[in-house]
């Protein structure tokens, strides 16, 4: 595995320079392009890595499956209440939809749906944004991971087009803390810095039905960890989930970091990382690492 | 597996009643409600049946999988330059994201893309409803599949929202051949009538990367194989495919006759049948049906 | 009158040039981009031309307030159970409201409203192309006039938006007659050739409270004519309607041809034509003389 | 004419109870169904009023007015680069159009349009809103009109899908000035209290090429003023701008408030108040009346 790992990398390197770092925010902008990085890890708790599979990045909006799982954990099938799991069609910060939906989002993975989770959490937790620290530590088994508070503090500046939606989702009922205060929530999560080797560890329990077994938890039940897989492999690449179903063929999610996580269930769950971005906004070096992988060693869950 | 079956149809026999028959038709709206049926092929080539597994009906949106793998079969990827494999969040006959997007549908099994596909079709065969039978039955393994003439011309005499979407994309220069011509095709494939059980043997090959084990042929390759089952399940199952995914997950197509086949990869393909549909259009004891086996014999992909 | 009108054209003739001939039909595309003309007919009963004004061109939508004024003559207010009066805020040709109002046009001058109103007329007249050119021809006091059966067919040709619209209405049970001879009926009324000096005369009721002084006729009653020059007026240019109300401040309706015809309510009808177009398709020299007019002789209604 | 508008005041009277008094806002929601009061101001500066004609009431939309014309004022035609003034066909309220167009307005009578004309303002005065209240008692000639605290303060609360808006044309530039801040002035314009009378006299420049008689002062050239009046036409009455000009046939603004202003050019300015809305959110028996007078004494522009 770690062979095949370095091989890939080595395929997709030359990619590097054809895609584009995301650069809506300073922070993000400044993160060197020609970053390479993956890590596997096996249900069996063996973690493989090449490249820069130790360098932490912002994670973005592969924290919204982090969001997602503890909505689940602490409010289970209520949350489909206030919006729905099913892939919207519409680019991942469109209003259009929302509106004629009448404020409830088509699933967790778009914008607005994250926005809800994070209201739903943000309505439970004292300190939500430490909670979510602490539940990511657990979950990678990592207590170095932190907030990268710059991050977080430019996305706010930059918040726009996300309180629209928050206070379109409102203006419907759907909306049920203080704005400013769940972007805030919002834009912490964004901002968590993990590693390909932390990502991949977090996510093993969605390969294990639900059990993360180096913290010895069980994190989901064996079905709810099947429906976040589901909506992952519907919903979890923008625009490009169904490409990324035809391509790749694994439940997965991405973030404007440039960070993919994918889960081979019954297996692995996988990170890979390369900062740019192709045209609907995911890794480009990293979908193509993906779909090498998914080649080689038959990984498609189809 | 017998047993199941028969238990599972006895479990979801009470939803009858409680879902609706299609009626944009008359030659649908006859159909007894009160049927229920199901198929279970395996890849070694057993069959397993309960209930009207054996009763002919109107596969209707179901042939859009057939469509799409004669296309495939002959055009490979060259079909993607017209018609996309992303799921569309739109409802399977809205001219809305066809315009926005310049006459290219979203993917194959809404009707705007199914009838490209059947474009596609009509300029490679002399005879495209007649190759499309045989290619049926071939895959089938039953001489005896017909095409229902009498619901076929009762389709297209109401055809005015499917000749909306081939004018519209004609207008945008997406469509080659005479718009009545492919409507009469694609309302033929769309009047095949077939069993359950001729269904679940007809789709055994998606379960066994491409490889029809009765006919002994290869319909597609491994790779292809897959890349069906991954747009059935990111979109084959109209704006519910989010939902299908997280309550059976399994690849599978939907037709408002009441069927739905499904595919588990790499053991069976599936067929389920009752006339009466949900408000999404699908079989509602049919989705639960499936559910149902998904959860008892832990059959989801993910 | 006729000097400024002169000099009008003077002012405007450098505009030509900097438009574009339609040419989404090889008929339309082949007409001279340097002519231009106008004509205005005063209420009581003066004629003054300039340029080319004596030259016919195809009126294209301007016959859309011919049909409208047909349908009131004979099915009065009944007309608005089938479509709206209410501007659209949409291109011309679009589905994508016309799906989502369920099959009810906006108004009469958007294509999809014309064509609920030429099906309305279908209904109603044995012959309906011919009792459209009589129509006319009594309007304008011209037995000249004639359908160019060229343009007509090759419009025909060219049909594949309209009739997706057509079929869109159908499907909603908006659309009553054959969709393919309704739209011969509209591509025939399209094809009028007339000059500006037939316009100007045949619209000239609309300045005068519904009555035709040349013909002796009250076309539509007061009210009906001050309801016609409103519609005109909110929605007459397309997507430019409330630019042309902000630039000119008169009711008035255009064609793809290049003509323009406007009314001053009380006082005169006048019609302008050059056939090079601006972006939102209207004439673009045309808009610029009647802005002039306007501002020059204070014909604002506002 | 003073006989015409009691008399006219008693024929609409019977619709009270068949509208809605706007709820949205509890200080709205107060407001008394049964009153209805009219008032018409002539060019040479005679006042009729009949009913409550003297009660104030909540302006509401009908200071999008007052706050373009103070923009037109200071700006100019620069305004036109950030909005446009073209019927919107969608609800007051949207954001589905807002996205397409990236952000830009289609005019300033929709809450999007008017909302970047505050920022506008906001940009050039100090103090906006005493600016704003100044320029409205100028106007009026009424030194005791004032903002209503306790609507504007509730309105802020409701702000979510006005705040939606803002945030939205914030996320793509178009939107210069704190969200907030800006806000609070735009509801604090829609708080003004004025009566019939007032608003009659506040909008005779309209009627008079942009010339105020009673405060001596040229408010808009004459060009201008045909231009608000056009955008007006319009655009000034939400959906129902073309039913306005049907059956009116003036240029008007109506607020949820329950007035309408409508302006006769060359002869008068009117206002009709009576609280109960249609569905489209207009004053059901001010729309009624203004009907009625537009019939009795020929007031239509067309």
């Amino acid at each position: 595995m770690q062979a095949l790992l370095t091989e890939i990398l080595d395929q997709v390197r030359p990619l590097i320079g054809q895609g584009k770092v995301a650069d809506y925010i300073p922070a993000l902008a400044d993160v060197p392009a020609n970053q390479l990085g993956i890590a596997v890890y096996s249900n069996d708790g063996e973690l493989y890595c090449a490249g820069d599979a130790h360098t932490p990045f912002s994670v973005q909006s592969i924290s919204k499956v982090f969001s997602l799982v503890q909505a689940i954990e602490h409010s289970g099938e209520d949350i489909w209440q206030r919006l729905g799991h099913e892939p919207s069609g519409q680019p991942f910060n469109s209003l259009v939809q929302l509106e004629f939906e009448r404020g409830k989002p088509r699933n967790p993975f778009i914008n607005a749906g994250a926005l809800v989770i994070c209201d739903i959490n943000q309505s439970r937790f004292a300190a939500p944004v430490l909670s979510m620290r602490d539940f990511v530590r657990r979950l990678a088994g990592n207590p170095q991971i932190v907030v990268d508070r710059r991050v977080a503090e430019s996305e706010y500046q930059h918040r726009a087009r996300n309180a629209a939606a928050a206070y379109l989702m409102q203006s419907f009922g759907n909306f049920h803390n203080d704005v400013e205060a769940v972007l805030r929530s919002y834009f912490s999560y964004c901002a968590l810095r993990m590693s390909c080797a932390d990502l991949a560890r977090a996510f093993c329990f969605l390969a294990n039905d639900g059990f993360c077994k180096h913290s010895g938890q069980q994190i989901l039940s064996a079905r709810q960890s099947k429906q976040v897989n589901a909506i992952m492999a519907t919903s979890g690449l923008y625009d490009e989930a169904g490409n990324f179903a035809y391509r790749v063929g694994l439940p997965g999610k991405s973030g404007v970091g440039g960070g993919i996580i994918a889960v081979v269930p019954g297996q692995f769950s996988v990170c890979v990382w390369s900062p740019e971005l192709n045209a609907a906004g995911n890794s480009l070096a990293g979908i193509k690492a993906l779909e090498l992988l998914s080649e080689r060693i038959g990984w498609s869950v189809f």
